[in-house]
């Protein structure tokens, strides 16, 4: 039975598998928590780190650190990387060509099976050896192909009609980049992609850093009216 | 002096001002910390709403709830959503391109000030009001414009030329659509998007509710050589 690991662990988990992939090119072979905390590119304290990797296992040896391989490994199974999931894009805008042409999508392991759009201008098109469809032959395609994973890309109104189409196609999991929140099935899987956190991110750490903003009169109407 | 709050909260508090201007909007004045969790679109405890909440006021009124419009105020102006903090794109591939049209970026009060790019066909464009500079007129640009955020979404390989600029140019925050990380100097905000966390992060799920992929023999050769 695998371990049930909490979701600010699971997000931790592709950050760690970057940095252990870079070691292992590098030819390291061992490392510290302390050191492993100096790698990553993002704020993880080696306690944190410590915490995170015993919750799915015994790694680390007392006084030499946690071997690079073994747990690349370990972290590529738990993910899932190793499972090849297929994965369709719905939605040939801007967005959708910048994710078909992301090279993570396969160094991670998913395939990339086809493309939908509504648009005849470009179905039956080839980008990057993938075919554009029609959205109305999505059903035909997944009778014969197996899609694990939606990609929402087309406009927010369109979006909830899109991932029920999804749903009636048998996805297991949508990765949605529309602002428009979901209602799916119990058991599907949805991942929101919110640029909005981003911006916040930003905008909280300038705000709290003594930097003086364009103006400070703009206040969001929804929440200075009435 | 403003509270210090951790970074997995800063993260949710985009969510919790989505869903209290939905509230404001639905004309709602007052919610409880269970109600509120109900109507979050991401799974997040009444014990972790409050725990949040409380980690930089006093809100909640015992056996009433949380006054919306307070709330939202008080979120809004912790983030800095209204400072209107100015904004450069570097990089009008597809992603510049959906950045552009992303309407949130208005809508939480950021200000497109210039889109910037080395490609000459597209430098002198106007796009939605706003003009494309190219790269080498960034700094006589910022000299007049106070920039922000620099957002870089230019290929990979390009993307430290970029950063290095947008220092000179006095930049204090840098949105990074890459897989690049950057190397800049202390003090200046950096915000990855990673694509790759969501990915893994449906790729985990699907993994962990038994569901068949394609092929289990596939493992990243960087993990299995040697």
């Amino acid at each position: 039975m695998k371990p049930v690991i909490s979701p600010a662990t699971i997000n931790r988990l592709p950050l760690y598998f970057r940095t252990l992939c870079l070691l292992l090119e590098d030819g390291q072979k061992v490392i510290s928590s302390a050191e492993f905390s100096r790698r990553l590119d993002v704020t993880v304290t080696p306690e944190q780190i410590r915490k995170d990797l015993a919750s799915f296992g015994q790694f680390g040896k007392y006084g030499v650190g946690y071997y690079v391989r073994d747990l690349a490994k370990t972290i590529d199974q738990l993910i899932g990387y190793h499972n090849c999931w297929s994965l369709i894009v719905i939605g040939l805008g801007n967005l959708g060509w910048s994710l078909i042409n992301y090279k993570k999508i396969a160094a991670l392991g998913f395939r990339l099976q086809a493309i939908f759009d509504v648009d005849e201008a470009k179905v039956g098109k080839k980008i990057n050896g993938i075919s554009v469809y029609h959205l109305n032959e999505m059903m035909v395609f997944s009778r014969e192909n197996p899609i694990h994973i939606g990609v929402i890309t087309v406009p927010e109104m369109e979006a909830q009609k899109v991932a029920n189409l999804l749903v009636k196609a048998g996805v297991r999991g949508i990765w949605n980049f529309t602002t428009q929140r979901l209602n799916v099935p119990k058991g599907l899987w949805v991942v929101n992609e919110d640029f909005s956190i981003g911006l916040s991110n930003l905008s909280y750490h300038l705000s709290n850093s003594g930097i003086i903003p364009i103006s400070d009169k703009y206040i969001l109407n929804k929440v200075s009216e009435g």
